[in-house]
C-alpha cells in the first residue's frame, strides 16, 4: 500500500453540464470561481468524454469503469448484471467508505437476484441494490406525475424536508421547486420551456442544489475519521429549465454565443440524425429566440451549482480535508442546447459527449502539476483506476477498460495504449427507433473517436464520420463521402481491435492467469509427445506410479 | 407450454470428433452404423460451426448459448461470471432436470461467488459450481501426474470403479486406461504417440467410454418419470490416443484419407499460424508415417464410441423413451490430424472448427424431415433455443444469441437473422503467445464466416482470408492480398455489426423493454415541451395536484 496516499475523493458530477459553460475553460458567457479554483489547483482535462451518450449508459461507465458493451446497461433504469462490480468494489481493498449523494440512475439487477437467492435485505444484496454505494441518500431527482403515477417510485427525502418548512403539499419537487407562478397568478410546470423566465416557486436555499449540499456537509462531518470517497451527484442543470431567485434572470438580456449549427447539415442528414433533429425538443432548441429565453435558466442553474460548491470548498477547509481530499468534477454527458438542431443529448458532437473534467490531488506528487491543462484524449472509465490509485491501489486491469489518469496528474507519461476513445448509445427506447424500423436489440451507435476522426458505426445504417481536425464545429458528415473510404477502412480497423481487446474475462484475475501458464504440462499433460525421450528433463513425471 | 413438447434430450457431446469420421457424414473409412442411425431418423447439419476452437470456450458457448466475446470463458478452465445463465437456468421453467455425465471443463467464479456472499454448498453455491448442472458425475476427462501433482484435483469416480474390478493402484486413470505396454513389458504412458498401436491395459469393458456408458444407462433409469434433459459428454477421442482392444488395432493398415495440407501454406504463413505449426503436436503430425501410425487409434476410439452409443440407444428402445427424448450428437471441435501441418485444434480451418451435429426429434412435427441433410450455417450457441423449443418453451432472444433450429427440423423457414456465423479464440495462455509477444489481453483472434469467405481478425496482425467457395481446401490466405481489399471491408464490416448486435443488455427481458417504451410520458416526463398546449391530451397530468 503506498503510504502517501490520500484519505479521501469526493466524486462530483453534475448531470448535462457543458464544459464550455465553466468559465476555467475559457469559452463561457457566465463566471464559476469556485469551480475554476479547484482547476487551478489540479488539471483540467480539456477531452475528456464519456462512455455513454445518455444519462444511464453514461453513468453505468463511471461506476463500473467499463465500455457499455461490457457492463450492458444501455440506456436509463435498465440495469447490469449482478456480478458486475462497480466503484466501491474496487476500494473496497482502500478501506473507504464509498457513500452516494443523489443520482445514479441505476437500478439492481432483481432477475439476477433471484436467481443467485440473494435478499435484497441482506447486506450483499444491500449492495447490488444500491450499485455498491452506501446509500447516504439515492434521488434520481425527477418526481413528476402523470396519468400512470409518479415517474419515480420513490418519495424523496427532499420533499419531506421542504414539506417541513412549511411548504405543502405531497411532492414538493413537482409543486414548488420545479413550478413557476405565471403572470395570471397560476402555477405552472417547470417543465414547459415558455416559463424558463420566471423563478421556481422556492428560494434558492430550499433549491434541490442547495439541499444537497447541506446533505454533502452533514455526510462529511458524520465521516469524520474516516476515509471516503463521496459521489455527490447533483441533478442540475438537467431539465426541468427553472431555477430560483436570484438566478432565474441573473442572466437573461446578456449576449449569448449563438448555437454551433449550419443550414448544411439539413441537407441529405444521415437518417438517424434527421430523425433525432424531428422530436420536440430539437424543435424547440432550433427556434434562436426560444433556445435563447431558455437558455439563461440552464445558465442560472450553473451559477447556482457553483455557488454551492464554493460553500462545500469552504467547509472542507475549515475542517482542514482539503489538505487530504481529492477534488473530482466532472458532468455525465453535455446538453446541446440547439446546437446542430438538436436539444439534450443522444448523439455523439462534442456538444453532447465532450465534458468538463477537473481533478485536484492534494498529495505533493501533484505539486507539479497544479493548474495545468491537458489535451490529452480521456474517459469516464478512467476515473475508477484513477482512484484506485489515489487510494494507493493497484488498478485491477483485468476487468478496468480505461486507464489510470495519475500519470498526468503527477507529471508522468501517460501511455494508456489505445488508439481511439469509444462512446455508445442504443436508442432503442426512444421514439425514433420506431420511424427507423429499429427491432429492440439493433438501435445501437457505437462512436470512435482517435483524436482527428470521429467515426459513427450505427447498425443498419451508413457509418457517419467527422474530420474534427478540419472540421470541428462538426458539419460535414464524410460517412458517405467516396474520398474517405480509406479512412472509414481505417476506423472500422480500430473499432474492431477495440471490441476485440474489450475485458470480456472478468473472472480470471491476473495472478490467475500468470499462475496458469504452463502449468499443465507441470501436471502430466503431455500432448504432441512422439516418446518419453523428446519430454524435457524438469517436465519428467516422478515415478511414483512407475508410469511415463 | 406446447402440448406437444418432448420430455426428454439426450444431448451427446464427443471431444475432439471429426465430423468426417462419422459414416452418415459419407467420407468416412470407418462405419458409425448407430450414430447414422440416428441421423436417419433425424437432420444431419454439414455447416455446423463451434463458436470456440478450443475445449473450454467451444464448451461455454454450448452452455451458456452466447458467444465467447459475451460469457468471456476464453480458455480451457476459466469460467464465466456467477451472473451468466447456463443450459438449465433457461430450460428451468419445463421442469426437466438438467443432468450431468463427463466432461464440461467448466470451472465456478470464486470470485465472484465470494463477492455476493454465495456459500459454495448451498442449492445457489452448487449450481453455480456445477454450471447449472445437476451433477450426476461430473469428470473432465484428465487425470495425469507430474511434478506439480495431478492435472485435475478430483479424483474420479471411475478410478475407484476400475479398482473395484481388481486393477490396482490409485489412479486407474493414469495406470491402466491411460498406459501400454510395450515390447520389452515395461508400462508406458499412453501420452506418447509412438505407442498408438498397442492396445490400452484395460479391456474395452473397463474404458471410460463404456463405463460413462453405463453410467448413461444407470441415470435414464434413475430418472424414470421425470422430464430431463441429460448432458452425456464423452471424453474421447480426444487424446491420450490409446484405446482397448480390439479398437486398438482395427483400422491399421487400412487406406488412411492423406492429411489434407499443401507447400504452398508454409511460403510466407501468416505470424500466428507459423507459430502454431512449430509446435509438438504439429510437428508429430506433420510427419505422414507418424500421423498415420496414430490415426487408426483416434479411429479407433470413434468407433468405440460409437458401439457404447449403440448399447444406449437400444436401451432408450427398450423402455420406450426412444419416443419422447430428443438425441442431440455433436462435438467441442474437431481435431486436425495433420491437416494443414497442424495437430490438435485452436485454429480456424474446418478441420477444427466445423462439427457434426445431428438432431433428432422423436415428434410427429419432425416426421416431414427425417433423414434430411442441412447446408445451412449452424452454430453450437443454436442449441439451446433448439431445446427450449423443443421443450414447449419460447427461447429468451434477449440473452441468447443464437437461434433454435426447430424450424429445419420441422420443415419451416429459417430466418437466423446473421450475415455470419462467427468463432473466437484466445491463445494469451499458449507458448505461442510468448513467440508473438502478446500480452494477457491481447492474444485474441475472431473469425466471420459468410459461407463463401472465412475473415479471422488477429488482433495486432494482419488478418487471414480464405474464398472457401473457390479454395475448399483453404490453402491460400488472402488476407494480404491486395486484389481482396474490398472483400475485407466487407467482412470487417459484418464483424463490427456482429459486434454492436451481441446481447449484453442482459439484465433486460423483453417485456422489461416493451413495457417501458413509452411510459416516461405517462408517468410527466415531458422534456422538450415549450407549453401546456403542445401536450397531447391522453398525455395530461391529472389535476390531482393541481399542476400542469
Amino acid at each position: 500500500m503506498n503510504q502517501q496516499k490520500n484519505n479521501n475523493i469526493l466524486f462530483i458530477m453534475m448531470d448535462q453540464l457543458r464544459w464550455d459553460c465553466l468559465s476555467c475553460y475559457g469559452q463561457s458567457v457566465i463566471e464559476t470561481p469556485n469551480i475554476d479554483r479547484i482547476a487551478s489547483k489540479g488539471v483540467r482535462f480539456t477531452k475528456a468524454y464519456v462512455q455513454g451518450s445518455s444519462c444511464g449508459n453514461s453513468r453505468a461507465s463511471y461506476y463500473t469503469g467499463r465500455h457499455v458493451r461490457s457492463h450492458g446497461a444501455t440506456w436509463n433504469d435498465w440495469p447490469f448484471h449482478v456480478a458486475e462490480w462497480t466503484l466501491s468494489d474496487y476500494l473496497k481493498p482502500s478501506g473507504a467508505e464509498v457513500v452516494l449523494l443523489g443520482k445514479t440512475h441505476m437500478k439492481p439487477d432483481l432477475d439476477g437476484m433471484s436467481r443467485l437467492d440473494i435478499d435484497i435485505n441482506s447486506p450483499v444484496g444491500q449492495h447490488v441494490k444500491n450499485a455498491g454505494f452506501v446509500k447516504g441518500e439515492h434521488d434520481d431527482g425527477l418526481h413528476p406525475e402523470g396519468p400512470l403515477g409518479r415517474y419515480s417510485k420513490v418519495d424523496p427525502e427532499y420533499n419531506k424536508w421542504v414539506k417541513k418548512q412549511g411548504y405543502q403539499g405531497d411532492n414538493a419537487w413537482l409543486q414548488w421547486a420545479n413550478a413557476v407562478v405565471d403572470n395570471d397568478g397560476k402555477v405552472r410546470s417547470g417543465f414547459f420551456m415558455q416559463h424558463a423566465h420566471l423563478p421556481a416557486r422556492i428560494p434558492h436555499e430550499l433549491s434541490e442544489t442547495a439541499y444537497m449540499t447541506n446533505r454533502a456537509i452533514e455526510t462529511i462531518n458524520s465521516l469524520e475519521g474516516k476515509s471516503w470517497c463521496l459521489h455527490l451527484s447533483y441533478i442540475k442543470p438537467h431539465w426541468p429549465f427553472v431555477v430560483s431567485a436570484p438566478y432565474h434572470d441573473r442572466y437573461r438580456g446578456i449576449d449569448l454565443p449563438p448555437a454551433i449549427k449550419s443550414e448544411k447539415e439539413r441537407e441529405n442528414p444521415h437518417p438517424i440524425y434527421r430523425e433525432f433533429m424531428k422530436i420536440g425538443v430539437a424543435k424547440v432548441f432550433s427556434d434562436d429566440a426560444k433556445r435563447n429565453h431558455v437558455m439563461p435558466a440552464y445558465l442560472g442553474l450553473v451559477k447556482q451549482l457553483d455557488d454551492e460548491l464554493g460553500r462545500l470548498f469552504k467547509h472542507l477547509e475549515e475542517k482542514g480535508l482539503d489538505q487530504n481530499t481529492s477534488i473530482v468534477i466532472t458532468a455525465d454527458h453535455g446538453e446541446y442546447l440547439g446546437d446542430h438542431w438538436l436539444g439534450e443529448k443522444d448523439l455523439f458532437h462534442d456538444s453532447a459527449i465532450n465534458v468538463p473534467l477537473i481533478i485536484h490531488d492534494p498529495s505533493p506528487a501533484a505539486n507539479a502539476t497544479r493548474g495545468q491543462v491537458c489535451d490529452e484524449l480521456t474517459c469516464a472509465i478512467d476515473l475508477i483506476p484513477t482512484f484506485m490509485e489515489l487510494m494507493g491501489q493497484e488498478p485491477l486491469y483485468h476487468r478496468l477498460e480505461g486507464r489510470s489518469l495519475c500519470p498526468i496528474l503527477h507529471g508522468g507519461e501517460f501511455e494508456p495504449e489505445r488508439d481511439i476513445i469509444v462512446c455508445e448509445d442504443d436508442y432503442g427506447r426512444l421514439p425514433v427507433a420506431k420511424a427507423l424500423k429499429r427491432t429492440p436489440y439493433n438501435a445501437r451507435m457505437t462512436m470512435a473517436f482517435d483524436g482527428q476522426y470521429k467515426f459513427i458505426h450505427a447498425l443498419g445504417f451508413d457509418p457517419i464520420l467527422f474530420d474534427v481536425k478540419n472540421d470541428p464545429q462538426e458539419f460535414f458528415d464524410l460517412g458517405r463521402d467516396s474520398g474517405y473510404a480509406h479512412i472509414r477502412y481505417q476506423m472500422q480497423e480500430k473499432l474492431l481491435d477495440w471490441s476485440a481487446n474489450l475485458r470480456n474475462r472478468t473472472a480470471v484475475s491476473e495472478e490467475m492467469f500468470q499462475s496458469s501458464v504452463g502449468k499443465s504440462l507441470q501436471q502430466g499433460i503431455l500432448p504432441g509427445f512422439w516418446c518419453e525421450e523428446s519430454v524435457p528433463p524438469h517436465r519428467k513425471i516422478p515415478t511414483k506410479t512407475g508410469i511415463f
